[in-house]
């Protein structure tokens, strides 16, 4: 009566940590397995084959979308991204929890699809402090911080589709209480329908 | 924005240990207040006025029915069961979360009315489990026994109504996982509801 691993798709506004906050998460925790992605974009230098995303020709997207191998897909500044759907199927049979991070629109399809899929939404304590962390690393013109912050006003409009809007404020705490979330999921009664289900028939046999 | 506590309606088969895990909650964790219930029946011997329950006449309690005074009651042999209304909603709004003890129809009650409470339903690991526990304790007689266990059968039908479905193996274990239940439904998108809508007010001032 082994169960079933946990889907769990996290979201959020850029600059709210996710990348780091699932890298954290998977490599304290054993039974997570990360979703690799499959894009038609070029590989960035030191992106490796597997591990950041699956390189693939638009044919052969497009022949992934035609075979259902697709969990969900969408196109994005001319290019194709999409969630393999044979990896997390496997990896959920095999008990692993798997981690997906995708944005709203793929939240809501791999939802559709799989409706027990725990859906979570992750933001920095203030848009304060998203302004803050957007604008610290330094990294990006004025211009593209403002672009992110417009698209946040967006994002912010689905929230109320996600289970759980969880801060990151303290990394640590965190990871721990998005551990946590997955492992109390594991309790839900909608996933103990085999347990309860034998603990009923057994309890028939005693008081016949 | 300091969010309003969780009421927490705790079930199970008599045997599964709910009393002993509802008290190791409240000893262990500050944020809890166990909710009296309000009687007609006569107190035992040790019992307290407040501490076990509200002892009421029936003409008092028939007054707090007619007053809405009571999220929900019941008549089980011959006496009346209820939950007061007043305290649990104070402690509420004080951030409290409220623990309650109650069967199954009073539980769908209470969601009814609070639809925001969280029901868990406590079970040993197996039938074979409870029957063991209700015969160890050497207190009852065989007919009580086998009457519990023809409850649980009964009992076992609403599992599916409860949110969560918590196995009472290791004491220890299932306090502090009952506990990670309460602090992860506060990240619930539904329980965050000011939070959410106050970062995206915040949000589009930024990006005027």
């Amino acid at each position: 009566m082994e169960k079933k691993g946990i889907l769990l798709v996290v979201s959020g506004f850029s600059g709210a940590g996710k990348g780091t906050l699932m890298k954290e998460l998977l490599r304290r925790h054993d039974n997570y397995a990360l979703s690799v992605s499959a894009t038609t974009r070029a590989p960035r230098e030191g992106e490796e084959e597997g591990r950041e995303y699956f390189f693939k020709t638009r044919e052969e997207f497009e022949q992934m979308i035609a075979k259902g191998q697709l969990i969900e897909y969408a196109s994005y500044v001319g290019n194709y991204y999409g969630t393999p759907r044979a990896y997390v199927e496997e990896q959920l049979f095999k008990g692993r929890d798997v981690v997906l991070e995708i944005e709203i629109q793929g939240a809501r399809k791999v939802k559709e699809r799989f409706p027990d899929t725990v859906l979570l939404f992750v933001s920095p304590p203030s848009a304060k402090e998203l302004r803050r962390r957007l604008t610290e690393r330094g990294t990006e013109s004025r211009e593209v911080i403002e672009n992110r912050l417009k698209r946040a006003v967006e994002e912010a409009q689905g929230i109320e589709d996600y289970d759980y809007f969880v801060i990151n404020d303290d990394l640590n705490a965190c990871v721990e209480h998005v551990h946590q979330i997955v492992q109390c999921e594991r309790s839900r009664t909608g996933r103990s329908r085999e347990q309860i289900q034998s603990i009923r028939e057994e309890l028939k046999t005693f008081s016949k």
